[in-house]
């Protein structure tokens, strides 16, 4: 469909914003499901998050897809925030209607349906967890949510400590999950944890860029094969961790694909109301 | 060029927008001159202009097209001001550099290219202007601009006519054509001022719409065959005042398709630094 007069946009809003993959995935799913609209990155400078907002309405835009440094900041410049998005703190898709901005969070959606696509559920299973930051928070909620029977929080004694102890206090506050934090220099009961898990789900920066290298399990036989291992990096699509786990035979080994494609597919149904068609 | 994350922005900023063939020209053009940057009209609503205006920085968006009903009222929101803007008083272009914002005006330019591209130059000529409204402003300030000797302004006497008597006096005091007002209920003049015109240059809304069966000239032999008609409606393709032309056997008879042709060159061109490929 050409763009006419009619033809509405969607924006990432993020800093920086050119090395988004959405724009691809997005145009190709406006275009698969005949949608008169266009996905386009725009790098905002912090200062100027306010104008940005401002400009969702101003231009009548469907929406916005927010990214790194932006989640949090925007909450206040919102008309209205869904429960997921509050519980979490933290927004990843805005919703114009009518000039009306609701954020909302597909990040932990996103985790939820990448398992559900490879056939795994999380009602009353044990997960364990380790970092609970941009990733690792929505993740946390979102299958406490869904059902979680116990979720064991590993996080390290560094400036996002006290989030990922917050985090287990909203999920004990507010959902029928038990969870518990530990610190994730506590190897011991780390190892423990992972034996007793039905899903292990790592958010940490280990396996990606400076740190590919890296990874919080070493030994194949701290996993178990009847178990999902989940890694929320997809460049590379096989981490170090992934190997090891491969090499315990573990059931179901995941990259951060699935999630990445599910939270856009959920974002995409937000804006347009309909099921973001597969490529 | 598909769209990827660094594909820039320019909109359409007006109201009503929908009807707007600019997206269609534009797009075909970045296209066409391989420029990764896309073109959407924008429905603003007259309260949001400011945040309309904000929105080109914040998005860092390559300019803007602007349209009624915002010609005038954006410039006190840009940076910097065009000479020619300045002298017409209106904004139809903006250009962002670095979140400075230079408005122009191409809707002059448009018409003497359109001129030129016909063959007809405009220097040491006399032309006679009926309407010096959105168009007429323009019109004058860029012909009188262009080399006039003599312009001949002919407006009713309705609230335009404030404007249309500042106009001569503006082209009187700054360029080297001579202007002078007339009233346009003085037929007799009018009459006169044509059969000694080069040029006759209709900016009324006459001969579209619900006045499409108007022309300020049924007679045919109130026109001589050695001039050019020009009439700034281009649907219908053919008006009234038009046909009345050809039937005298007038030179050069045009609508106002290529005055929106040039005039959307003369944007591309500031956004991009390059010539708008023809298609």
């Amino acid at each position: 469909m050409e763009i006419d007069g009619h033809t509405r946009l969607v924006g990432l809003i993020a800093h920086p914003a050119g090395h988004s993959q959405s724009p691809t995935m997005h145009n190709a799913a406006f275009a698969k499901a005949n949608i008169n609209a266009r996905f386009l990155a725009f790098d905002v400078a912090p200062t100027q998050l306010k104008d940005a907002v401002n400009a969702i309405r101003a231009f009548n835009m469907l929406g916005a897809s927010i990214s790194m440094p932006f989640k949090q900041a925007i909450i206040p410049l919102l008309d209205h925030l869904d429960q997921t998005a509050q519980l979490v703190g933290a927004v990843n898709t805005v919703v114009n209607h009518n000039g009306e901005l609701t954020g909302y969070t597909t990040d932990g959606t996103g985790f939820v349906a990448a398992l559900q696509d490879n056939g795994v559920g999380l009602r009353n299973q044990t997960m364990t967890l380790a970092g609970v930051g941009g990733a690792g928070t929505p993740i946390a909620i979102q299958s406490a949510l869904a059902g979680l029977k116990t979720l064991n929080v590993f996080n390290i004694n560094d400036a996002s400590v006290k989030n990922a102890k917050h985090i287990v206090q909203i999920i004990n506050d507010q959902t029928d999950c038990r969870a518990s934090f530990y610190p994730l220099e506590d190897r011991e009961q780390f190892h423990k944890a992972l034996q007793t898990s039905d899903v292990y789900a790592d958010a940490t920066d280990l396996g990606m860029g400076q740190l590919v290298d890296r990874s919080l399990v070493d030994e194949p036989n701290w996993f178990h094969t009847n178990m999902t291992v989940f890694d929320t990096v997809y460049a590379p699509s096989v981490t170090k961790l992934m190997r090891v786990a491969q090499q315990a035979g573990v059931a179901h080994v995941l990259n951060g694909q699935g999630m990445l494609y599910n939270q856009g597919a959920a974002a995409f149904k937000l804006w347009t109301g309909q099921k973001m068609p597969q490529n």
